[in-house]
């Protein structure tokens, strides 16, 4: 039997007419070799702390720890124990890899045009050589094969840091966190350039699990004793002023709704105090999350980092699942979102102010030309960040441009991140959007929409310079 | 004056691109000839327990009962009595069919780009052979073409039957229903399959119009007295059970919003009492189709019927024509969803049991990509039904495929169904649809997101397995 | 150096596929030349009273009152200062226009891909000759060229009319206008045809900016003396009158919602007396505008005048802009519409009497497909206006055809309307809709959904006659 071999089209997601097809190569190769600008995301900093780091098996790697390709199989009937999908209760789960690998390659055509299986199909071409196409027969064969690679010193984090020309990755850590992996990396004097980004979501919102706790330990961490709105405040500035110390340039926020609003000073004081004794309600807690990010924008105005803000995701939908196996494994589901209200007065306090940079994430696409674009238009204080999660994807991407540009423009927007914990699919979420770009970008120039001068400047910013502009990296 | 011919492209619906409609036109073929799954519509199964059934005139058969044709002549003014729509009081209507044929034919122009256009042209050319474009001109002899075609044994519906090359037909019908055209097709010993599918809207939504005679009825069918809701449950899944017996494999639910949650057991019987006495307020009724749809989904677990869920069409919004004319004349109008919240209880109950399999439909197209495809891309038991009513068309295809395959993939799609009363418009309908999805997988592969194997796959899978599998019909 | 000339693609906004593009070609071809039809727009009648206007400096054509422009450079940290848009303090801004000017060429990128720097392209090289590209080396040069064209009589109002092929351009005015300019075009036996359109929102809105002291105004304008709600009534009836007999053929109406609902007799009279003694509260405003729309319909039956209405903007969202500035600066936002069960009551009143034609704009594209294109392919005095504002863009048209056409059709849309204050701007306004259409059409007839006898009626219909006839200036 021939076996076909498995290649990737050098000229994936172009348009098939020729002459867009032609321009989009030449905007593509202009930046295909450029650094990879990772703003925002979610890589464990461990990952580099440690120079000898090993990866651990390909089902470890790609499957077990990645939402994405255990919720699709999920929702195709197949047990997430027989992903080996750790239970909280220790209940027992697939712990043979070989299976688990095999049941993924069963099952692999349920990516079939899924950015999920772009994304899979290029590490196993590009990164890992993988020249048979995967399915249930090359499953084995191909393990082999990343198991192989993986044991190889050339498939350590820090030496793929290099093969992956990345200029500057940061990840996203908590506010009580002592950076201690961060604080490796400079120690170790690597030349990698990896920072951190201050996520506060745990000590901010009321409602976080564990959130008593997480106070404790931001007092602890923070040296402030946490006793009150004021001393909050305050430790959070310490942490704010410690992570920029370690490199971070921007913060990160997710909410379920834009909301924002400020109670008075009187009204925060005594809303803390409840929440300290246990008392607070579910109405504090989204009257808490609104006026904190409040709180967060008038900081960053006052220190420089940039404020991302993550809004509409219904997180652990499934309660079942997140019952049985915690958060993160692809129950969380969009709604939709109302920034033009929800954001009207932080806009108003603080959204005319340039020292301010704040990003803007959204699930609901429906308010890219609605709200997003105008909005960003106009204030200069916003920007907004490239499509998100699910919408990060072939069609997301030209829904994206193509609703935003027209009334935004290029200068509105952060360019791309590639938002991941899957270190190894870094590359080929950046060469997907550096490609549908080019593609987009071409579709302007030959509808004489842009010419070539301007086709050039713009595809170089949305591969490279808006991130470094708009995350303050330069 | 030399008549040019009325002729259909062969190559209509695909891309200009030549290569990527060399791509969609192989892959059209390959299924072109596939039998016709119809799991979901509207034809009246009499057309087929009468053997020699008769339709009437072409425009009993093409204009007076389509309400998509009707209300678009009526938005420019065209009376309802103008084309033949009786009226409730009796009233005097347009009794000529000549006549009316000829005001549609005058105004055939308004279907330019339009779904119904596209159909009723499939139709005249390909089905009764019609050589002339339609317009006022060729009104008449048309009429006669179409009439004599009529009158002759081969456009009997059972012998249509087998020139549409029709695997399976399902019908929609009343809880109550009797099912003796369905028995009676079924005695005839004719080859056809024709299934029942179960829908019992009018027993379980309170404000359904005539709903306590339709409790009467109920109890008659069922050989249980409703007496209570425990009786009402009792005789709603007799009448599961019968259609079953009958063939059906699915039920069918239609509702306003997405909203499903359980009353107690002391509510439940509690609201249906007052029901029965007529004292149920408009939030009983709410309450109640809530309620039901998680009944109807516990007992889809039990019995192994699949459940359609139709949702967001704002009934007869038009009083004035409703008042006249009765329901179903063009003036449902769609109103946004939330499925999110909606459905969360009921996901949350049954949604990861894979014995259900819950068929969503939307009317509301923000919800593909915010919504449906994130909730059926991790929960088992959903499946999203295709573009439904207003966006069964070649754009509502086009958006549905790009805005759900991404984060739900194919496998959690049910293929089409026409869902519609004009029988003669099937064969059209689906062709629309193999087509439309034929381009738009060739517009993967010529992107290189899929490779020629994997296409073929999903053409098959579209255009016929998905529908069949989704259904239980295999 | 050599300068490369500066020039327009020929065939901008066609797809570049070879046959896509030809059939676009050729029926851009052929309404390229019709005469524009500007139902809508906000030009200035005064440019016309007087057959010796002259335009200000380039900045004060182009820049200056242009929030398109302004906003854009502001979003980027330009303060409006700056750009010379008055203060309402009589604060300093820059006055020297050649400054305002070169820092519009120094960020004329801001505008790549957007519809804006389409139109100001077009129009440096079409109306003023521009051959070098616009940026911060050839900003001088470029203004003193325009700064000669504007000196010479060929660029005064009344000779560009001519010049753009204007057939008939409709300004709006508000309820308490004289329309003395209109008066003194007519009086002047200029050829010209300028009508005036009837907008009472000053005056219906109760929280309208001046509200009393505009019912003042048109108490004193109208005759009627305006003490109780019948007389306010009789007024706005006067008004009416006075504008159609002025030339009138359309009123026009902006609301936040699209909510019309009647106020009983009684309740109607004890809101408006609240009103004049200043007591009426934000409730009684919304009601009030409710019911103002109920009337307005019922008038424009009697009266035959066209109603337009504009939904869902959020006007001076931007406080820190509007009370520096003023309104209309670029502050203001969409939001969400529903015009399902916002217009329920006003349809069900009106909407189906053939003489009211009732035009809805959108800003919300949602609305399009769920609820403006099956309201208007049902009611026969619904018409869909053209993509409104933010979405008067390459993109934005085509989403609107897509997306509307398949369900309402063509002939219950009303054409273009370019809905602007930049009188330069027109021409190439109507040009990218024309081009842009032509090309969409172009899409239907290569794709063989609609044929060439078809496509060509379409074109014309979308370039021409649609708006001809929706707004009853035939």
């Amino acid at each position: 039997m021939i076996e076909k071999s498995w290649t990737l089209d050098a000229n994936r997601f172009f348009d098939p007419d020729p002459a867009q097809r032609r321009a989009a190569r030449a905007l593509y190769d202009s930046v295909a070799g450029l650094p990879l600008v990772c703003p925002h995301g979610h890589v464990d900093p461990r990952l580099f702390s440690d120079p000898d780091y090993q990866f651990g098996s390909p089902s470890e790697l790609l499957i077990i720890p990645d939402h994405y390709v255990t919720r699709m199989l999920y929702s195709q009937g197949i047990p997430m124990e027989a992903l080996g999908v750790p239970r909280l209760d220790g209940g027992a789960v697939e712990t043979d890899h070989r299976k688990i690998w095999q049941v993924f390659a069963d099952n692999f055509q349920l990516f079939r045009g899924t950015p999920s299986g772009v994304w899979l199909a290029t590490e196993l071409v590009e990164l890992f050589g993988v020249r048979e196409k995967l399915n249930g027969d090359t499953a084995q064969a191909i393990y082999d094969q990343i198991a192989a690679c993986l044991a190889q010193p050339e498939f350590r984090p820090r030496a793929l840091f290099d093969r992956f020309n990345i200029e500057v990755l940061c990840t996203t850590d908590a506010a009580t966190d002592t950076l201690e992996h961060h604080q490796a990396i400079r120690a170790s004097g690597w030349h990698g350039v990896v920072r951190p980004t201050f996520r506060p979501d745990a000590v901010v919102n009321l409602d976080a699990a564990g959130w008593r706790a997480n106070i404790d330990r931001l007092s602890e961490v923070s040296g402030v004793d946490v006793v009150s709105y004021s001393t909050f405040i305050e430790a959070l500035q310490q942490r704010r002023d410690f992570f920029k110390e370690m490199g971070a340039t921007a913060t990160d926020h997710a909410s379920v709704t834009a909301f924002a609003a400020h109670l008075t000073d009187a009204e925060a004081k005594a809303l803390f105090a409840r929440a300290l004794t246990g008392d607070a309600t579910a109405y504090d807690a989204r009257r808490f999350t609104a006026h904190m990010l409040m709180e967060m924008a008038r900081m960053s105005i006052d220190d420089g980092l940039v404020m991302q803000l993550h809004v509409g995701s219904v997180r652990n939908h499934n309660e079942v699942i997140y019952t049985r196996f915690g958060p993160d494994k692809g129950c969380d589901i969009p709604q939709s979102s109302d920034f033009v209200h929800g954001l009207h007065s932080l806009l108003g306090a603080f959204g005319n102010d340039p020292r301010l940079t704040l990003i803007l994430f959204t699930l609901d696409e429906t308010t890219y030309a609605r709200e997003l674009a105008p909005l960003a238009g106009h204030y200069p204080a916003l920007r907004l960040g490239p499509p998100w999660w699910f919408h990060d994807s072939l069609n997301g991407i030209a829904r994206y441009l193509d609703q935003v540009t027209e009334t935004a423009g290029l200068q509105n927007m952060s360019g791309f991140n590639d938002d991941t914990r899957a270190y190894p699919s870094i590359p080929a979420r950046h060469d997907l959007w550096r490609r549908t770009c080019a593609n987009w970008v071409a579709g302007l120039q030959v509808r004489g929409v842009v010419d070539e001068e301007d086709a050039q400047a713009m595809i170089f910013d949305l591969a490279y310079g808006l991130a470094k502009r708009a995350y303050r990296l330069v």
